[in-house]
């Protein structure tokens, strides 16, 4: 069955179905606009991400389930970054004829499932044909206490350098998918990243970071945001890089290669957060109570310039940079992306 | 110039350039998420269309101002139907490597032009690249006072049908597009509708309308959802369709061809409402205010159904459906959308 079988309203009949109701959700899928009513005193937030087939996913080895859930896990990790609490999001779809329904009921089943683990609501979109290519739109709204988001500029000299969970993991699983590896966890963290929304949100409440981001185009690139947005620099240490007991097996000896994959890979979806030494103590008090890693890898400073710095306290030098989605691309890294994070596939 | 010249950020950077930082935006293009204030007991609304070239627009014949301000407009089409006050919007762009930087340019000129029109504020999106096609994805946010938003589902028996200015002006210029005419006034309502938000607003304020929807499928179409959602049945009397006088000029006499034509054309972005009959009098003072068009056609029956009346009389039988995106087509509609709208071309 595709979806010239059922029809679009057949198909958004599929996805309505599906839904259970919203909390604040007042209009949600079947009017011409979606309605929320978010907690008065709040901000909203909202942003999209948008993937393209053969650009951000490749059919031929992503799943559908995973493939939905990444779509929304990349939306919901942007408003983790902000400190936010997602609330609704809007999906919009371009389906090509190839596309089989079960497909699409797997792609929408995986993303929904997504959405109930963060008791987020879908409240509406638009679907339409696309002659050869599936394009995902995702438009997330969430909001947070006007004081508690926390924004890109605020990192200050002497301020730590911090990063939840470990990196470069995603950016190995992409490796091994080129090589032909089709399962794994190496891969899961690719394919199915899980995005640090209560971290974020547990950060903001108790005030912690003065900066914050969420690693999609790489630790380097991301962490060149906040400094550019704040005015200053900073020095990351190589050997504080909190590096996964997987990829350590990979790659036994933290040699360039290895180091360049962990800082310009990408997609790790941590959080990348800038904190005054005198909250490091109550911060990793907090992270001990939500279970999850969090380490210190550098100090910001007032010169700009962003320098990592080896064991030897000696600078090195990585032919790497922050991806950018339109730049002329070395052919390793065909595409990626800024503000649009690659989904799940070998297209970067 | 070309994306890749200027890469992503160069981009997103000449987009946030060109903003004027709208009301309530408390955090816009730059950061990971937007953050908007809306007025405090308000209800937030939110839209969204995908536009994909090839299947919305074909950019051999439509200029990219024009097609930037119809991709908001439809947009603002959805938020005016609710009654609503549109606010803030998100824009995520898939670019090919063909797309040469003035066209972009344009487009979002053409965009942001309309929003200013508009009052609304570009807030943040996504920008990434395309392997062959330009695919367009807004999202619009708006707000109303929650009694004042007016949804698909209230019509009740003996309400009359009325919409606003005239329809078949915009199917009729994607036909003389067909043929190979490039420009007129019959193309400009394809190429550059005209959102009706001032006449949505005004409708809501004074409480007139029991359910409203925006022509986009088509005339009958649309009234159909309205009906659906509503539970209730209508005649539509033939005779007192608005056609315009361009396109009674094009068809001298109203026979089956121009009537469908005008019936289930579709995209021309009028509003489409049903209204007690104690509110006319008010609706057409109201309306004289406005300097808008407003025309009653019809209407609400208990029984199920939509018949539309000849002057006999007797009922009319078109060969006519609202457009459904993933139907099998009849070759002249190889596309068209329920949510997603055409912007700009002969592909419908």
């Amino acid at each position: 069955m595709n979806l010239r079988e059922i029809g679009e309203f057949g198909f958004i009949d599929r996805i309505a179905g599906r839904i259970v109701s919203g909390t604040g959700v007042v209009i949600g899928i079947g009017d011409d606009a979606a309605a929320v009513e978010p907690v008065p005193g709040r901000l909203d937030l909202a942003t999209s991400d948008m993937l393209v087939e053969g650009v951000h996913f490749d059919l031929s080895f992503c799943d559908p389930v995973s493939l939905g859930r990444k779509a929304l896990s990349v939306n919901l990790s942007d408003i983790a970054a902000m400190g936010g609490e997602p609330r609704h999001f809007l999906l919009s779809l371009a389906v090509p004829p190839s596309i089989p329904l079960e497909f699409l009921d797997a792609c929408v089943q995986g993303m929904l499932q997504r959405a109930g683990e963060f008791d987020v609501a879908l409240i509406g979109g638009d679907t339409c044909s696309s002659p050869d290519r599936l394009v995902i739109s995702i438009t997330l709204l969430g909001d947070q206490l006007p004081h508690r988001i926390i924004r890109r500029s605020g990192a200050r000299p002497g301020d730590r350098v911090c990063v939840t969970g470990t990196i470069g993991d995603s950016a190995l699983g992409l490796r091994l998918l080129r090589k032909g590896e089709r399962s794994g966890p190496a891969l899961d963290r690719h394919l199915d990243p899980m995005p640090r929304v209560k971290e974020g949100r547990a950060l903001a409440e108790a005030g912690i970071p003065s900066a914050m981001i969420d690693i999609s185009d790489g630790l380097l690139a991301d962490l060149g945001h906040i400094l550019d947005l704040s005015s200053v620099g900073a020095r990351l240490y190589a050997d504080k890089l909190p590096l996964s007991t997987r990829f350590r097996a990979h790659f036994p000896v933290t040699d360039r290669e290895s180091l360049s994959l962990a800082v310009a890979g990408g997609e790790d979806y941590e959080l990348l957060f800038t904190a005054p030494p005198g909250k490091m103590q109550e911060l990793f008090g907090l992270f001990e109570g939500l279970g999850t890693p969090v380490t210190e890898i550098g100090v910001i400073t007032q010169e700009p310039g962003l320098s990592l710095l080896g064991a030897d306290g000696a600078e090195l030098r990585l032919d790497v940079a922050g991806f950018d989605h339109f730049a002329a691309s070395d052919g390793t890294k065909p595409c990626a992306t800024g503000h649009g994070r690659p989904a799940c596939g070998v297209h970067r």
